[in-house]
């Protein structure tokens, strides 16, 4: 009964292991890195510090940190990756961190990603001068904070999935990323779906699994 | 200093007296209309059943009722009509009594008012094949609901004032008109100021106001 | 430039043209059947009335209502049909009609659909009972109320895009769907995104999506 | 098509360039201003640090700061200003820096702007000695924490379009500006309409607009 | 020890006993009417219905039924009365119903109360005209829905208690009368205290406490 | 007309003038303070941090501060004292900073306040102990956190004004004071009102103005 | 491995079988009642209606309805009862529908089951005059809407297991038991534990497993 | 009658005194914990800090601080342990200090507990694999953070009473801790209570209670 359980999780033995840095300390997290090292995993660690990354690299050289996504990358085998993309977008510029952890996380799950930054609806021309990449993508991932607005626009303009994930990006009203939460939730344009408040990752590992089907 | 206190409401003359009809009985809003008409006022009833109309109509029966937006309107005196126009744009269909409660409002208060509805950013092309008369106005009315995008992408489109209404259509986590609330009080579009849930009236009225300036 | 804004729609000729009947008359939902009719087109009622249905039923037999779903459909094209299939799960049997509106909006879109229902974690024994069939779907539904954990449970037993569809089925700190909608966005399962409460036809449509792509 | 889309920006050459500084580095600030310098516009950097005014003025002495209001404001180009004054009126000395901002944010945008400070429904004697000044505006912007009424009071007082703007003042189940917020959108007054909690810019660039229509 | 716990309520024997009508059925009311009658008590019934007191007058025909305040009073002794009054305040003709339920529950306590009543922000020389009645009470209950501004306004003018009690009159962002609620609470005038949403026999209640003091 | 509307503030005289020093800089309470005194007033400062008492003390060194209520207070004129008592009562020892800032208020104001600390509900008997000072009093100003069941128990069981003041002190679903105001509002004991989260000072003045009715 | 997962279920053979009526059909029920028959098993329907009632009677008259809890329960087997007792405590009377569903719940699990109603804290001599009925239970399920006050009494008074149930009963500030739950959830006394909002059920079974430990 | 009230107080001889330290001064915590130490009792300080602990040890070095749970004991009598155990079960790492301050409370309380950490439904077959020491207990405490999926789960799995910890791990649409909250109390599964957020303390007493009786 067990092994059915499980048993599909030998599946995933190409996938890289995830650590979820935050809440956990450096000397945890580098024992994980290391046990993870020992099994020749790829590894994406989200959430870190650069203190993380320079214990990790004090023994492990080739580790990547993305100051902006806050993720640690280490790639020990390769990931064959589609040829389709994944596109990520963003309205604004405070949105940058959140799509980045989205679109490494989605690199290192073996993805091509195309980056669309800084085209929210306050400028909406900007998103046209960009509409075929968006088009061209197998998955849209729509970042957004304040009204996220993008996601229902993006939704609207192209008849592909799209992931929105609302940002904390705002203040006042914001109340921490629920106005374009809700906003997203309630998009009048179908194929949308949502994931929690600034989780890029989840995004990330969304549609990396929809463009490896 | 009362005198000082009160004395604006001459100004108010040419305008109609507003009766906010919810919440009343058939008899209380027929007592108040009778004596409005002595004055000879012009008369706006918002939130009337159509019973309170048939009532009326029985001792004055030119006055009109508008059943999707359920207002009454008497209009007793010529009101001076500025020759700009305001726009009134909804999302969708189900916004269409909100948006009619705004657009009377503002024609009864003596504005000249163009209704374009059905353009929300689920069909992104129907706001543009409007946009022409959109951006001809003085005033903009946006009425939406769901997640209430059609705020943000006008606001972002037209260099003019826009009011925008959210409205309480929707289901789930729309919570009642909420998440078009917040999201148009978020919204990264300059220009743009709010009003409560569903209040058309008040829409109509702040655009008249501006319209007359 | 507005071609281009607007292009993409001609991919989705194969696709019904779909309705949202609540909120609209009987007769404001015929008239737009007929108009559908004559274009050829596949149609998709959702949120629909028996008496809606009749009214069509008189002057176009073959239409089919499903009074769980409250969808009407009509088939007037075949789709062509992927031949892997989308699951839909429920955690319980009040939960059936947002599922069968999925269920039936996927179908509808051209997807072959497999049903299981009432495995929610109460009872946890049934869902491992299903696992094969839920693993061997391209994309996962999973519609819960009450607490909503059936998305988690399911997001780490399958390596597939799980769309968690919350519903207002529950009482007391449920809060209309609240409580699965935010235990469904804070999954600590990968691979999970969620569409709003009670929304099968969303959730519908982008496996539909997801499962053609 | 795009042209359509984006024409209307060319009648905003003579207004500001506006940065919203927070979230953004010091050196990403810099390079904004450096590369608008250069296009001869008028600059409005709001929610700026000194930090950032003084990197500023290193290299372009004439910028000026307005810690109060955390504005920075550079002025390369005369603009037109109406002969019309917009006022700005707050409910307590708490609320100034949030008034200052849409102060200097209307006068930035080429307006007169009168100021009446603390003048709250607490001491309401305070109000009416400093109504004329009031109803003498073009545009009330009516800026207040705590419950909020201010709205309210001057809507009723004043036949003038109120944009007011709730702060963030106050504590316990003031709720960071929540009680104001739903105050201002409940007034019973006609003519106002509210933005986001403690936007100040976004209230002067709607008075802006209005005034000079 | 217990004769210790209850003892005060002896001191309350000149009070009417009180029945919460809602939730009971006609026939609990009349069973606890009729066993307080053999005491000799006063009595008071809040949201009572019609029915309900016509089962009353069937058998004790001087019981006295309040369709505004759905209250029923029976008074079979006479109450010490104060010299001073109790005002009570309303901003709309809506709050009616909350404010006579105050007045009445007043009344039985044995009070003397002046009704103001519409005398609300929206028109604040309504206000001033009545501000001498208002002044001269020993404690004053003010009742608001909408915005709840007039709790504030009062505060600020009288040297008195104010009791304000929201009402649910309102609609959209009001959410059931917790946009004045919180809009009392948080009031910047001093000498203000706020019962629960339209608890009008709260607000009498303590009034009369106080003023018998 | 605006003598009408200020005449009130003469009664006032006696009282000391009050400074709301939160978000105040240490020079500007200073600056009020010097002017405060030249007029010959008592003066009451909440909120107030050590250095600006260590400012005041540096120039009138019979200024008093009270660490935990974080109040300043300057006495140079007497007040009439009535010969009844305000009794301030806590749940917990947490609650005691709010609770002082009530009881310092009410002295300051020409009260005698009586303090019984540390009775919450866990331990019921300390309650009882205590009972007679309570019922003894004027008025009771009840201070709770946690589920602030303290308010509900004294009013069932002392037949004086209470006056509830709800605490942030908790955690969780406490939500920074919610779970105790919306306990106080819901009271099933009569005779209860309820101030602002944390507004010590709220309830010390309304229990003053009904002392000395 | 499934055989482990389910084994457990063997041990509940004793329990009746329960079906949750609400959003059932009474055809659904009756099917569900006439299959658990044949398996010889006890019953328990929750808020079940009289109709369904009626329709199971017709072909097993022994069945019992409790209209007040809305209960259906058929005895079949004999349990084993406990000698220790369960005690349901209420606040008010109109908390009693949701008190005998978790009074019936627990006493057809085989529990006997003490009733100690309508002894809420504002008459909380009524409390202590049962005290050694309530002290004397091996646990107490304490029932309360309004502001739920009586669970954090009880639990400071009795050293057993409390679980407290709040009810919707309530208006206003109460959120549809919003404000009882946060009040139980807080509780300062220790020794309590929380079920959903009038969730008498969920309370009558938790007992009934602690009373059968 | 007093002695009623408090006689049951006796019976808690045996049990550590407990003390709740945050909030309190070092100085505060020290002087209790002295005049404890003089009765003999032992105790039980949680949300103690490390500087805490170092001053209690200064002077009574066998103390012991548990820097996860944040605990301080002194062991000074034995305690009656009962044979059965309790299990304290986490969904992940991160909610392991809420599970050691009830793991701690439980077994100064006298209890034999077991641990069950990082079994979270993500990884259900980690679950599985601890099912029967799980069921072993005789209650069980489940600790989840995130969507708190892990109560409902084992609530299904496990005929025990479940006493559930919702956490404030979380981010996002978590609101601190919210989400696992209305998750536990909307429970599917029977036999499971919730305690507040991060409320481990509350969680190990009533386990021990329950364990105890
Ligand atoms: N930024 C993130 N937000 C939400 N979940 C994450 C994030 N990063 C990683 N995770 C999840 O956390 C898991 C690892 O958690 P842990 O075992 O605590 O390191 C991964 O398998 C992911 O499912
Ligand atoms: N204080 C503010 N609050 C909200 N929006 C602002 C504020 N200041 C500037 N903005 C908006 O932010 C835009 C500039 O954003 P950015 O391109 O990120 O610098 C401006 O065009 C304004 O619409
Ligand atoms: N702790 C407090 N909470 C709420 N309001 C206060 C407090 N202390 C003083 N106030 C009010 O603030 C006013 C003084 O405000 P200000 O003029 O800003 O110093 C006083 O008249 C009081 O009405
Ligand atoms: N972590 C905790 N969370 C909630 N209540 C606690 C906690 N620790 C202790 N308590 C309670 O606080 C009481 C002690 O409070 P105190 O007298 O302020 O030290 C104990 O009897 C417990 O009921
Ligand atoms: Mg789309
Ligand atoms: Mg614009
Ligand atoms: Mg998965
Ligand atoms: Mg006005
Ligand atoms: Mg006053
Ligand atoms: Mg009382
Ligand atoms: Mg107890
Ligand atoms: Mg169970």
């Amino acid at each position: 009964g067990f092994a059915k359980v499980d048993h599909h999780r030998e599946l995933r033995q190409g996938y890289p292991e995830i650590i979820y840095c935050q809440g956990k300390t450096t000397e945890h997290v580098v024992g994980i890195v290391k046990s993870m090292l020992e099994k020749g995993s790829n590894i994406l660690g989200t959430r870190a510090t650069e203190e993380m990354y320079e214990a990790i690299k004090a023994f492990y050289p080739v580790v990547q940190y993305h100051p902006l996504a806050k993720t640690i990358t280490i790639k020990q085998k390769e990931q064959e990756v589609p040829s389709s993309y994944i596109v990520v977008v963003t309205g604004g510029t405070s949105d940058i961190p959140v799509s980045e952890e989205a679109a490494i996380t989605a690199e290192i799950l073996g993805n091509k990603v195309e980056r669309v930054y800084d085209v929210g609806v306050a400028g909406i021309h900007r998103l046209f001068a960009n509409i075929d990449i968006i088009r061209g993508a197998q998955v849209v991932i729509a970042v957004a904070g304040m009204e996220g607005a993008l996601g229902s626009v993006i939704g609207g303009l192209v008849e592909k999935p799209v992931i929105a994930v609302p940002t904390s990006v705002g203040y006042g009203a914001n109340f921490g990323g629920l106005a374009p939460l809700l906003s997203m939730l309630n998009s009048c344009s179908s194929g949308t779906a949502v994931v929690n408040i600034d989780n890029g990752f989840g995004a990330g590992y969304m549609a990396s699994m929809i463009n490896h089907l």
